[in-house]
């Protein structure tokens, strides 16, 4: 037997639609690729946005195709969003810090129809737009009068839109239709599609909107430093307009003197970004002697916190840290570090020693540690395995189905990460799965030894891998690049180690090394170090 | 085009299992009948409602069948919810304050196979217990030893699920799948049944979880007076367990010092009843010289607040008040009394007068005003109009199609309420449109009307009524009830409303008569005041 309830298709236009209604007079406030602040009325994107699904729909551009844009955080790129989701075409954001050649890829993979960018990817662009095999029209997000000349025979964002009437229909599709297209790329293989549905993405925002998640509403100012080309904002570009939250966009100027100038100028109450960004902004606010007495709460994740960012917002500033866990497939909130009911009152170590780890799911996110044989492991605190992760807004798979099957028979899908949980849901992550040391059937954390050893005052960088050991089938192998003038012994870097970790995760060798080779987003690259020692012997072997 | 997201589908066992889970040890605290507090942590409740299921399915419950419950608010009640819902069957919440044959009528129609109550409840239920025809298993909220006597061959609550197995099956089934059923009684006809679905409850919780509905963390402890059987307590049976905050149960006792008990010694941060209860509530507290340390919010719904009880709340006591609309048929939440950005600096009267006013919809609800051919009305605050409301926790008709059609042909379920709306989408009822004076095709409120004509000292109660009139097709008529001795003449009654109301609204004429007749729940009963006054003649017809 069905309930008797209306049939309220969950689809993103009427996300915007809430906002126009109810909160017509709230804000986006840009500052543009150009430096000026520009002040855009929720009432105003969405008649924006309407106007570019006028675009798109002369454009010939309809259910299903893929629009992409390489994008600043920007009122016009959120009037792009909704013009393209609204009308059931698919939104692709492409990530501009990508190699040109991957963009290229991307957009061939996505076979993207519009691409619309802001002036600063221009050359990237230019520089490939003869490998682009399905891409029709380009749009710049700009005027008449800020137009830069190009070779890609494109249209100002203004005039696209210009005279374009409101009347497109919107949302006359189920709420499983596509609706957004991220790829994400790993260390090894060809970039990924993540399908976003509108169902996803709606219930993903009423998640973002909990207490204990976002927590946004109708008076907060929230400025998102993290992109809208990474995972959506983190929800934002969604859950704003949904309550009614102004909405401050920082374009392309992401130092410390800006980001204060926008938190400080439009009473920001809640901020997103990853820790680099927070340490400019730290730097600045200390140089210059200043506070943050709006700011209620900012929002952390893309990597883990170091400690004295943490303490900084917190013990100095007295803003409350949310560290947060996601990926591209998990839409992406994942865990959030609100402090949980049994350490409200606990001491500042202890409180802050629990900031530290990825955090807890909100409801909508089922996670799970499992073994190598999928087995549903103990949630002690102590224990590691693969974290598996389902809900509504958790990937199935990917676009085109290139990128193989992610999910096990329960319907999880496996995360790539290797981390513990608490009784209390609480997640931290330990290592990578393919970095983890398998050491006699037991998991030893390659990110716990490095952390470690990175610590030693002789040390600049260190990684730790697993080499071939007939008897336990892997131990770990540290490897050291030393600071600079510095030689330390493998006994002193031993000897940092001892009493830190347990006595069987020593490592059995350390090998010195005079770079260790990073990757693109600058974490050390594994697979390189393993080519390298391939054929390293220990000693103990 | 579809996303390639994960079906996760929205089933409210979901909302437990999460809180077993994440909040294993965060606690519902219960007042039971006899008056001792019980403690059950959300671990507890979810065993204790898989034992439940177990206990259903050995009585032969399964899909689609009704258990009813006749109920405080209490761990028990809670545990009957989830055990039942869980395993497809349908909870069906029973108003213990309707008149017992209208509870036969009801079990009746809703063919409810079990009935769990609390001894409270017993003499109603016996009373009535022959006219009861598919009631087989009679199940009371007790133990074996607080077991009263009973003719209905009843078994104690911890009896029947003593040692029932953990293993039901929850969830197997798709998220429309009907969830709950709630009554509704007009004045006129059959009580009509509301029939939830999984999907709309798990939306509705997302809803009342956002910062400016209800906005629950795990750390809130929230007092839910409001029954469980008064539309799910207003969804905080679902959204506290969804969040981890502790719930404080208030059992059978509602008075002003057994609420501040609770108050005071659970710390609690969030409650919500009808305004009755926080008149005596607020008297307490005077005559004790006591204050609300603890509490943020109060939730205030069912009936208009008085401006009295809004201003000691706010005023006297710090908490924030949240008016609050809604109905059975909107699962229940429609409006939510949060003050708006444009409002937070305004005057302590400016801000009064907004929170007397019903408040704005959340995402997820979609209200219009319309007038009687449907056309939308402007909202500018005065334009008042049918209300009507569209979204996925919001009625699409009745159990057994017995309650007539009641949307409209864009989908929008009609409230039978009259509203304004202004700029922000806050809403104010004007009227119930049964009652609503139209005079030459233009609505006069006869609500404003009587506030004011009760406000003159000589007045008891007032009712305005629409008569026929050859001209304007109706006139108001305001009946006074005097107040004792007093005997006001119908000159300082309409000089009472001058410059109050519109010209237009003066009624043209005044009756007098010993006693208003009242409803069950002590509302005006205009059908019979229109039947007293179905001959009136108007001094101007």
């Amino acid at each position: 037997m069905q309930g008797i309830m209306q049939d309220w298709q969950l689809t993103t236009n009427k996300i915007l639609e809430h906002a126009k209604r109810i909160n017509p007079t709230r804000e986006i406030i840009t500052r543009r690729v150009g430096g000026e602040i520009v002040r855009t009325s929720y009432s105003q994107l969405h008649d924006l946005s309407k106007q570019v699904s006028g675009a798109l729909i002369e454009g010939g551009i309809g259910l299903g195709d893929r629009v992409a844009t390489l994008g600043w955080n920007s009122a016009r790129h959120m009037a792009a969003w909704y013009g393209t989701m609204g009308i059931g075409a698919v939104l692709h954001t492409i990530n501009p810090r990508l190699h040109p050649d991957q963009i290229a890829w991307i957009a061939n993979h996505a076979e993207d129809k519009v691409l619309i960018l802001d002036t600063t990817f221009l050359p990237i662009i230019e520089a490939v737009k003869d490998k682009f095999e399905t891409i029709k029209t380009y749009v710049i997000f700009a005027d008449a009068d800020n137009m830069p000349e190009n070779s890609l025979g494109a249209i100002a964002f203004d005039d696209w839109v210009a005279g374009k009437s409101l009347n497109a229909s919107w949302g006359d599709f189920p709420e499983e239709t596509a609706c957004g297209l991220c790829y994400t790329s790993g260390t090894t293989g060809n970039p990924k599609g993540v399908l976003y549905s509108h169902r996803s993405n709606v219930l993903h925002t009423m998640i973002t909107m909990s207490k204990d998640a976002m927590g946004m509403g109708a008076n907060d100012v929230v400025l998102p430093v993290v992109p809208m080309f990474h995972a959506n904002a983190w929800g934002l570009a969604f859950g704003c307009p949904a309550t009614g939250a102004n909405m401050v966009m920082p374009g392309a100027q992401m130092d410390g003197a800006s980001i204060y100038e926008l938190l400080d100028t439009e009473k920001v109450t809640i901020t997103a970004a990853v820790p680099t960004v927070w340490l400019g902004l730290l730097t600045y606010l200390r140089e210059n002697d200043l506070k943050l007495p709006h700011l209620n709460k900012v929002l952390i994740g893309g990597s883990a916190i170091p400690d004295a960012i943490l303490r900084a917002f917190e013990t100095e500033y007295e803003v409350d840290v949310i560290h947060a866990w996601g990926m591209t497939e998990t839409s992406p909130l994942g865990t959030l570090g609100s402090l949980p009911p049994h350490l409200m009152d606990a001491d500042i170590d202890t409180r802050m020693t629990q900031k530290l780890k990825q955090g807890r799911p909100p409801f909508g996110v089922e996670l799970k540690i499992v073994d190598d044989e999928n087995n549903d492991l103990a949630w002690d605190g102590e224990t590691s395995g693969r974290l598996v992760v389902r809900g509504p807004a958790i990937a199935a798979g990917y676009f085109k189905g290139d990128g193989g099957n992610v999910l096990d028979e329960n319907g999880f899908f496996d995360t790539g990460d290797v981390a513990n949980m608490d009784e209390f849901g609480t997640m931290q992550i330990t290592d990578r799965a393919k970095d983890v040391i398998k050491s006699g059937g037991e998991w030893i954390s390659s990110i716990d030894i490095e952390n470690i050893a990175v610590g030693h005052p002789k040390v600049a960088n260190a990684a730790a891998i697993g080499i071939y050991h007939p008897k336990w089938d892997e131990r770990p192998l540290l490897i050291i690049q030393a600071a600079p003038g510095e030689e330390p012994s493998k006994e002193e870097l031993l000897a940092q180690l001892e009493g830190k970790i347990a006595k069987w995760w020593t490592p059995d060798d350390v090998a010195f090394i005079d770079e260790i080779p990073l990757g693109a987003t600058g974490k050390i690259n594994k697979l390189k170090l393993r080519e390298i020692f391939k054929d390293y012997k220990l000693p103990t072997a």
